[in-house]
């Protein structure tokens, strides 16, 4: 059944804009047709068409639909966008279907592409989410620098990690780590890796060096790899 | 460094045809350049471009190259072919940087592609295992029809698991199934799952049904993350 953000009142949900043009003119549903809506603040409910005008939609009424369960833990990767964006947003993609809260895309010294259109990520995000039936937004931000991210994430209250392969700086493997049921925030460098500058600011702001194994991976794999071992290594 | 498929012989190595064609003309490696090579049966060795001539490079001599410990455990993976064969691509390409030995397109009773261009996945997978440095090829195996797989490995000699979507039918989750450093054999089912006879002839062929989760994924991120889990379980 098709997933469709709306926003809710009470016992009644509105889709509007984009998500109703989908739900009329794409997917041609009807008065009557019972369909999913969330407000990305992880319920979904399930619901029966009441009416459709143009660009609005009323579902009414609603039940709630217990899909899945909240997770007791948060993950959000700040991981440099690639040179070929669908690599990118393969990872954003995957990622949502296997559980992200927060994608940073940040830029780095090493960063080949420095910009992005958060527009189209955010469509791939949706698209994912909705895919995968997710009730909670996986919050796609703008592109930050490294060095505001490092600021920004000052004071975050989780395990801040980064992933980087310099043979000569100590690290620690992931699963070693990894305290369960807690917030994460991973920083996932790009092709070229972070600099030497780059992982001392983060170390000196709190970040713990990891490795993922002794595997040389893309960028995209690596970030991907981090929000499964963070999954896995909670069941 | 670039790493090039080659046949070796004592102490140099023979690489020929699309392999030194890119050397030459796309790379335009020179007499005396550093290049690794690998016969893509577990050891990479670094060498010298001793000789160029057309469609044939000899390297030597050979110095073993220790990037990577073998793995003390085999994964394959039997999938069904996504309709966009780009997410097959992706999952293939992510999963050899992860550590795969080998994949089994697979046509099943819901199977929406059932044609598949063998040439072009082996490209794909032989760019990522040059790409990641793998010592030993990935097999690419043909189109394999579910009933055929399910004869052909009657005799696996490691875990069968079967991962599907149906609540009727137990289940147990990878983590507690998963015995460690053994062969493992997973069957991912396309869009629409496998079919209840399909999980019905696995399992008497000794396949035990797995969920990965409570998620709801694609195919190729099903695969992919059972690809992971196994790599995680093990570290």
């Amino acid at each position: 059944m098709n997933l469709f953000i709306a926003h809710i009142q009470q016992d009644k949900a509105l889709i509007s804009d984009a998500e109703a043009h989908h739900l009329q003119k794409v997917l041609r549903k009807k008065i009557g047709d019972q369909v999913l809506v969330t407000d990305g603040k992880g319920q979904i409910y399930l619901g029966k068409i009441f009416s459709i005008e143009n660009k609005l939609v009323v579902v009414s009424p609603l039940k709630a639909y217990d899909y899945q369960q909240k997770r007791p833990y948060h993950i959000e990767v700040a991981v440099a966008p690639t040179k070929q964006i669908d690599r990118t947003e393969f990872f954003l993609e995957k990622a949502i279907e296997i559980g992200l809260d927060a994608m940073h895309p940040m830029i780095t010294f090493h960063s080949e592409r420095r910009k992005l259109n958060h527009e189209r990520l955010i469509r791939v995000g949706l698209a994912a989410m909705k895919q995968s039936l997710k009730a909670e937004l996986t919050h796609i931000n703008e592109v930050i620098p490294f060095n505001d991210l490092i600021v920004k994430y000052k004071n975050f209250d989780g395990q801040k990690l980064i992933a980087h392969c310099y043979d000569d700086i100590a690290k620690t493997p992931l699963k070693e780590v990894l305290q369960l049921n807690e917030k994460y925030l991973f920083l996932i460098g790009p092709e070229g890796d972070f600099s030497k500058e780059e992982i001392e600011k983060a170390t000196k702001s709190g970040f713990s060096s990891i490795t993922l194994g002794n595997q040389r991976m893309r960028t995209e794999t690596a970030a991907l790899a981090c929000v499964c071992g963070v999954h896995w290594f909670h069941q």
